[in-house]
């Protein structure tokens, strides 16, 4: 199978085009740009020989001809506000420039190469729309009841599009022996660490919980401090304590977050009667995310009712961690291993529509580097060698499914 | 001197009527609300045999006829948003009583008793405008300068309210002997301490200090712990260990709050790039001030630098604490122990006019109880008998200066 790079990287430039800001895109789920991205990738699949439709919700599927068993290759061309040019992008295109080359070169006779772009993985409407539904975990209602920021439905834009009313796409486990998705690696350890190649071995799980402390506000220079009820500074104490906690309870791959806190009043002579504090927290196994949690259970109940402060937890999301197929881990690594390029078996910290496929088929996930790390950002950007490094590895991959 | 209680009841409930709002007034200053009230004080001070006028800066001011020597008793009736119908309109009214009282039983025939109702205490436009101006320390230029929330400047509302370009009324020390307000206490300590008269030793100096911490936003998911530079967690520790400082070197009276704190861009899923704290703090003594002020530079200094995350601390705003007159007080306390009513000598944990009087005349501070230590917020209240008791108290008091 003989790759052109130009071409693959012709192809990241021209899908820049559109919705194009600065050096980034914004191409948000269903607006006329990310449509118009939609529309050119169809042509462009038929161009290579797929049999491409854009489905009843918006995912653009192109699949090999005149064959039984094939890799599926994807991930989503829709973009964050002022994202980045790469971001999902360079996996749909890896996906197509294989495509076009196994078909140019008559490669691979026995093992097609599928080409996909999943909707909305960014979540404009529905996060991870396009490969829920291409999983048939997206019902009528779930589709009826998603909205945007400005409260239009996934429904409307849908007809907007011109795609409702289209037959939905499904993942078919007789053809597709394996999911392949490529991805810019959205953080700096490859960068750092003088890795060239991700292997994600799971997609960590994400659990999000929201401390509420209930006080009193009162006047911050007449209420003497043995007669507050302080919800700012019992707040301020159990994050302090999250903090301690999560370090000593973490795993080495654990992450955490707490990336937003709001008292209220809010103002500096108001002791304030309320605060809520977000803690995000990430690992790859379940057990520790669990362990996290019963951390942050402690620390609020340690503190709860002191200084007549209320404090409580909601456990707001739990999404579990998403192993990645050992098999097609170890295939991805073969292809590295066979051209010598330093490789790195890693989580992903952040959800791909990987997570999603990987409950019905063998799904793997490989990264490139992300230059200085940085994602969902104009800034975002990687090297083009390392862009076409990726292509071949990933190419590499496919071709050796087929000798297995 | 025969007071009269209930016309000073009903001279409350009237002026109540002025922005009333429930239970609360909305009189912000030189609304058409404050406007009105300041008229129907101008009216009921000239009633009373006062020369009474509406000077240069809203001061509705009225002067004892005949007497070269006077107290002056005050406060100011406009109120915050959704305020309190006592607050500083009880002390004006205890004024405008006693004034009424002297001039009916021709009582105290060489001590005249001036009553002033200072303009913008509440700080629409510039906190203590009105007492600042009275004192001289109100220039033209912090007139044009001053501004409400909508941009409108002082200059403006006073010229909409026809004060613009009347002289303004100044203090006069070789006439005003005391400067004697009465207020309620917003706090709880009488209450809770089952006293009725708060005998006030120092309105406390007030400090404002603002930490902030700067790192960088990143995907907290991607991004290993340990190649963060997180500010929000920076924040985290810092306040916490303020809270652990303060309550270390804060002496028996200080108050310290930290009312408000916001993280940037405060997602979730994102690195908080910046934090901002707001710390507040008070104490009747100046070196107690220092030492807090020391102790958060401190807190600052132990956590800058770590994990790439740069802190810094701005001291915004440096109020000393002003001393009531010592003889007042005692003069004060006297009145409370003729009648032997309880008491209580204590600082006023919030600023008010007589803290500006008290640099250029003696001043001395009296406070009732607040109903569950409730204040700006219309269910700010006070028990009839205790605003009754306060009064009497107050000519008392006014009464043993005249003996002296």
């Amino acid at each position: 199978m003989q790759l052109n790079h130009a071409r693959l990287l012709n192809s990241l430039k021209q899908l820049a085009q559109f919705g194009k800001v600065g050096t980034g895109v914004n191409r948000l789920s269903f607006t006329s740009e990310d449509r118009a991205a939609r529309q050119w990738l169809l042509e462009h699949m038929r161009a290579a020989g797929l049999d491409a439709e854009i489905d009843g919700i918006g995912n653009v599927y192109g699949r090999a001809r005149g064959v039984d068993k094939a890799v599926l290759i994807g991930s989503h061309t829709d973009s964050v506000p002022k994202g980045g040019w790469l971001d999902g992008t360079l996996g749909v295109l890896y996906g197509l420039e294989i495509a076009r080359a196994r078909n140019e070169s008559k490669a691979l006779p026995d093992l097609g190469v599928d080409v996909i772009s999943f909707a909305d993985e960014e979540g404009s409407y529905r996060a991870l729309a396009g490969s829920l539904s291409f999983c048939g975990e997206l019902s009528d209602t779930d589709i009826e009841s998603a909205r945007n920021t400005h409260g239009i439905s996934l429904t409307h834009a849908l007809a907007e599009a011109g795609y409702a009313g289209r037959p939905r796409a499904r993942v078919d486990p007789g053809r597709h022996l394996a999911y392949f998705e490529g991805h810019i690696e959205q953080g700096p350890r490859l960068e750092v660490e003088a890795q060239k190649i991700g292997i994600v071995t799971t997609i960590v799980g994400i659990r999000r919980s929201r401390i509420t402390c209930t006080g009193q506000a009162d006047h911050a220079g007449t209420t003497p401090m043995h007669l507050r009820k302080d919800a700012g500074a019992t707040a301020i104490k159990i994050s302090a304590n999250v903090l301690e906690r999560f370090a000593q309870a973490g795993s080495a791959l654990s992450v955490w977050n707490l990336g937003h806190i709001v008292f209220e009043p809010g103002a500096g002579n108001v002791v304030p009667s309320s605060a809520q504090v977000l803690v995000e927290f990430r690992d790859p196994q379940q057990e520790v995310l669990e362990r996290l949690e019963s951390e942050i259970n402690a620390a609020v109940a340690e503190f709860h009712g002191q200084q007549g402060v209320t404090s409580e937890v909601a456990h707001l999301l739990s999404i579990a961690p998403a192993d990645m197929d050992a098999s097609l881990v170890k295939t991805i690594e073969t292809a590295t291993q066979q051209r010598a390029v330093p490789a790195l078996r890693m989580p992903s910290g952040a959800g791909h529509d990987a997570m999603v496929l990987s409950r019905y088929i063998p799904s793997a996930m490989m990264f490139i580097p992300s230059i200085g790390g940085r994602s969902h950002d104009v800034a975002e950007d990687t090297r083009q060698e390392d862009i076409c490094l990726g292509v071949d590895i990933l190419a590499d991959a496919v071709e050796l499914v087929a000798q297995q």
